[in-house]
């Protein structure tokens, strides 16, 4: 069942610098690396249905339960850099892992959500639903290559 | 260490009933009981300062390695209210159980937050930091009595 464990929790900010400097030092660890999101050539990411240059520096602290995500978005359209444009900083979405996501991502659109923007990663990819006005949170599916 | 373990994340809801159903259907569970918070006698509710009668009905899902609340505003002024008119429905926290909210408050506070709720419920309280322009999130410390 994939939606009972919740993996991560994704914030939007600003300065991603700063957010990761005043984490570690409330977490007392230390600063997890910066990433970036891949180039589109490789993440393929559509952004509202259009293919969209929109990429997002990344950094992950692992509690004990779940991951928080740390994303600041670095230009282009996406659905980071429309968050943080429209409602500031914040938190973003929640995150499950799913085994098969077109038949995840049917129950979500089933009941009332839209997709808002997909990519693929290193090992894996991702659909982010917009299921505010259903379940009140943009869910992410993420999906890894077996 | 407080703060490794994250609890709870909250959505802010306009509909409980609706979003309770939905989340029910995706969870494959029993419709959680609704709740309504307590009145202010009780609570000692106070939003940004000021006493507020404020309230909200709430209904929470045990996930696996969380628990998912899920609240909609039922009028008076509070960070629920607020957050649903000016951002819509979508995620308002995530919590984090403390021993001494004193001493996990000051540590938020000094890195930026403001102090955006504060109440008391059956067994506890719990105090809303609004850290958004810091780490990221609007953060409830959770305490119980002992």
């Amino acid at each position: 069942m994939e939606f009972k464990n919740m993996v991560q929790v994704g914030l939007v900010v600003s300065d991603i610098e700063r957010a990761r400097a005043l984490w570690a030092k409330l977490l007392e660890v230390e600063e997890p690396p910066i990433v970036e999101t891949e180039d589109w050539d490789f993440t393929h990411m559509k952004f509202r249905g259009e293919a969209s240059k929109g990429r997002a520096k990344l950094t992950f602290f692992k509690l004990e339960n779940m991951v928080l995500e740390i994303i600041e978005p670095i230009g282009g359209p996406s659905t980071w850099q429309n968050f943080l444009e429209k409602h500031g900083e914040g938190i973003h979405h929640i995150a499950f892992v799913v085994e098969n996501a077109d038949e995840s991502m049917r129950k979500l659109l089933e009941n009332g959500a839209s997709e808002e923007q997909k990519g693929r990663f290193k090992g894996g990819g991702y659909f982010y639903l917009d299921s505010r006005k259903s379940l009140g949170a943009i869910i992410e599916l993420l999906y890894y290559e077996k």
